[in-house]
């Protein structure tokens, strides 16, 4: 008898199952099952995940299309003033980047923002500040770790000058639609030395010195590294494409 | 001997079930029930719906803190240059606001932000300006639709002065953090005459006149309209609080 | 003497912008002039703008490739059950996009999702639910204006049976990177009867009846309607890219 | 001659200034002075910050109210299966969180969501999932990493079992609304090991075992660390409200 119930109960269930879908179990219902994510083996301590690619010295040339001539020694790129910004051989989108940088030893007498100036380009145009603000006094909007004059960093992380300093940054690319519109702005987040400073922020268009900024059209750019006549250093920069 | 099967496959979908959770049809297992979204009756053609607050000249003041002095007729303000701007007697957050607004017969005397020129601020801080734009030259970011020196509308949508106009705003509060941090930005979306001419768009501070803008912590606020000296009018603004 | 003071006051100020870009007056600065916004003449209440694509009979093609067979009769499409889903013949990505819709008049016997159920699916797979929901119940994630099994809308602001509604919807279309992943989803706010009922949110993969939604990468596609089997009708659709 | 000149043209420039604000040197008008960020001293490869709030066994309490039962042993937690979830004292709304988990040695036997199963939860209800899945096979949306059957990680970063793991997490709440509707939802961004592998993703609401996620609305709450049986250990957990 109670088989009998069984089965009835589950002729209905099998009923029901046909007219709106399979019987599952409930959680079953909510996997996803399919094309696994790719299998990265990650670094220590900032160093490069497997899937990285690594920016050492020969990744980079002049901005006048030559050689790359800042000065590279044991992994470390220093600026020579006057050698010119650097950039990406290679062009990017949406990426996340490792950098490592460190203020060489100033003299009082260096200031505001002529104290271990430098900068990190996304695609050219968005702009990480590199300044040494461990101390030193200038503009919110241009201290280390804004978006140049458009995003003061939530907090001041600074390292003092020598000690090297990380940025982890994770951008993503504004795509831009009919007659040159802006769709999506850049977005930039940023970690420095593992400090939250720049949360998921829409830039308004290329950091600019002067005026208003205004976005121009592109795709993949390369990544700069600016020469301000500061002998900032960088090492370890890592990149992986998203 | 087929009952014998059928039994046995049910009761390892009964134990399967009771490991894992109920055995549902497949597409249950992704309804939500439960409390309904509220019922609104909307309007026709830009007339408020059941659940907007209408900011008629009643529901405004003078921002010296006396009577609202605009203009009030059949259900038009009009601005009277010199009256001062108005805010709502009200506070808001999170909106949709419906505004109409009419520029007035201006001669070719009247240019560049000189034509037609008033506002419509969310939150007291964020400007959508008000312009006669139809074929008038101004700079692009203080242009009619322009989220005031931050961003330029997608399109130009303006109409002809003496024509009626509607700015429908969706507008999101900013959300401060710890010692005044920004966690989230103000954004807007807008409409112009029904054409989408900002879509999400994240404020970086008050949209200001002068300077590069940055955000100061503040809770509700009253929306305010512009007296910038002409005879703007406005009708049939409505808001519904999100 | 007070000469020689505004000379020199005034040499100081141009070496001062010499070294530090041009001396400008404060709000000029953050203008912006260039190439200006693309005008576009608005439509009346709803009525396509200037620079819309109209979504007529002739603009959709049946799933099977061959022609729309749904019912065209002064302007208005209604769906013969059985006819199959419909698609623009042209793909698109981000969009602005204006539909009308009317659910017939039906007996109390149809209920839940059997009671005027569509669909306008943008780019193919993220649907905006068509139903009746004006005292209709159903699970909330597929009453009308939800974007089916995803977001429920914020309120319920439908019309009844016989009336013609409406929907506007702004869609931004996902992006992926490198293997198949999600740069950005796609985003979706939409407009129901003028009232806001979806507010920018991001879709979590297509509007799935069955299981957790997963993206497939994919670009431009067309827009589908849905045959449900329902005779439901549609008008003055149009679509803006953006 | 040429003084008058000069005088001349700084005449108009300072009539021109007092029309249209202070004359400035380009560059200075967007530079943004006054409160400075916040000083925060970083910490060394993944130590807490000076504004961090250690999460060590004392800041937990388990969800029976009771005392935290889990193990405790030089600064590293392990759960004793049955002992409970534990939440932290305080509450929580935007942070950055920093965990630092280990799976335990675990026989082939373990497999699927019965291998190194815990959970890290950000107010209570939205899970970063902690599961062996360095070659263990579950559901895509149910591995480490994955916002529990929300969000698949972009890639898949995690070490062995035995290694020690980390997880930064850029977590900001939601936002809700008249009747509760949600106004902006939760967002993660995760990096694992240091890699990301989600991308301010916004949450559907709960991340839920059974069923399609739908929002409560609700403050502050605390974090909440999973007990699933398994003897996963936790290190190093610290968290900086933003």
């Amino acid at each position: 008898m109670k088989n009998i119930t069984i089965i009835s109960a589950f002729i209905i269930a099998i009923s029901f199952g046909q007219a709106f879908g399979q019987m599952v179990p409930e959680p079953r219902a909510t996997e996803v099952w399919g094309k696994e994510p790719v299998k990265v083996t990650p670094g220590e301590n900032g160093s490069p995940p497997s899937d990285a690619i690594i920016l050492d010295h020969s990744a980079w040339e002049s901005i006048d299309g030559g050689e790359n001539k800042w000065d590279n020694q044991d992994g470390v790129m220093t600026i020579k003033p006057g050698s010119k910004d650097i950039r990406t051989k290679k062009s990017f989108g949406d990426v996340q980047l490792h950098v490592e940088w460190r203020i060489p030893e100033l003299g009082p007498e260096f200031k505001d923002q002529d104290r271990g100036n430098s900068g990190v380009y996304l695609q050219q145009f968005y702009e990480v500040q590199v300044l040494d603000s461990y101390t030193n006094k200038t503009y919110n909007n241009g201290q280390a770790g804004s978006l140049y004059k458009q995003y003061i960093p939530l907090v001041n992380a600074t390292k003092p000058a020598m000690e090297w300093q990380t940025y982890d940054i994770i951008y993503t690319a504004p795509h831009f639609g009919k007659n040159g519109t802006v769709i999506s702005p850049a977005r930039m987040t940023v970690l420095h030395n593992g400090v939250l400073i720049q949360n998921n922020v829409s830039l308004l268009g290329p950091t600019v010195y002067i005026g208003a900024p205004a976005y121009e059209p592109h795709g993949n750019l390369p990544i700069y590294l600016q020469d301000h006549n500061h002998k900032v250093s960088y090492r370890n920069i890592w990149v992986r494409e998203l």
